[in-house]
């Protein structure tokens, strides 16, 4: 199994995240943006969207992280990640998808702000994208009361959909420029330490380290 | 089981149709946005995010409408939405993703034009919403080659999902205001054939007549 991802991507996180999770073995290649990996007549073969990640298992190709997700959960049913009885995996997709559209939309901007020096993006965009991240993070660490993972007390879809995006966010407030970036949720630490010691969970699970992203190291 | 839901709304309509091809009997709760049923202190106990659709089984509340599906799918699942293989479980869910991420969530801001008289959105900003969605559907059409359907050979939930959109954005085009609407895909029956043929295979499913919006017909 090759699975194609780019260093810091939280659409490609998660999916390492689940690997390692399922103890599942494949072949990671690293590919650059920056380099027009993602753009190659081959790569565009695999997915027309130019995005990662993408997984080629034999002859089966598959795009969409959380398709990706759901391919490993039924080719490698244990540990679960969406959850045994209806109820539970009900409740994984409602708090996955709580995330996925509430909060993650809202990252972009700063990718755009902070890394492609897009001058079309106001500090008003801003303010209000990290308003937005800041009360779903609140809400996320909410939903941590009485139990240690974000959909019940084993981890889940929901866990590791918004473990890298925590990072990421994480990370945005330690940018040079952060003294502008308004979130007033940072350092998780101590506004939402709920979120901050969950997180430290995923931290400990094993085989982490591995999918941290390595040009966060440097 | 009960099914909160408003007219129109193409996230309830989608569970509406997977009750309807699922052939599972529940109590529909037409409720009204423009009277503040979705705010109302018992609503908001069911989903704080006072949106549609709510499904209450019993005493399991659940909303987010694709977390709703994979709830019906697991209590219910012939005929099977999302796959009975890895693979094609992967694929629809592929496809369903891409409706998700890349065409939805373009819809909200003519809403916000034609339904809410927002004066913040621009020509400017409908032009390339409008743009983003003709792109998608004809990437959709695309996928109907060779196929009756957009993820093989039967009904799947990327087509529940889909097809709301497709309704929806069919009756935008047909709104007073529509000269102003760039979207270069309508009418579908011209422009898209294929996509406009599997609309009427959808429409012919029994029981889709019962999940028609009440107040288009009127």
């Amino acid at each position: 199994m090759d699975l194609y991802w780019m260093s810091g991507s939280p659409f490609a996180w998660r999916v390492t995240l689940a690997l390692a999770i399922k103890k599942v073995d494949y072949v990671g290649h690293e590919i650059h943006g920056s380099k027009g990996d993602n753009k190659t007549p081959e790569f565009l073969a695999m997915n027309p969207r130019g995005k990662v990640p993408v997984l080629k298992d034999g002859d089966f190709v598959l795009y969409e992280s959380d398709a990706i997700l759901n391919y490993l959960e039924r080719k490698y049913p244990e540990p679960s990640l969406t959850g045994k009885s209806p109820e539970e995996a009900g409740h994984i997709w409602q708090r996955t998808l709580e995330i996925e559209s509430y909060l993650a939309p809202h990252l972009g901007l700063f990718g755009r702000y902070l890394f492609r020096g897009d001058k079309t993006v106001t500090m008003e965009m801003l303010a209000e994208a990290a308003s937005a991240i800041s009360t779903e993070f609140t809400t996320a660490a909410g939903w941590l009361e009485g139990q240690d993972w974000l959909a019940g007390n084993t981890v889940s879809m929901a866990d590791i959909v918004l473990y890298p995006i925590a990072a990421l966010v994480q990370r945005l407030g330690k940018h040079p420029q952060a003294a502008a970036l308004p979130f007033t949720v940072l350092p998780f630490g101590e506004k939402l330490p709920a979120l901050a010691a969950w997180m430290a969970r995923i931290e400990a699970l094993p085989g982490y380290d591995a999918t941290y992203p390595p040009h966060w190291r440097t």
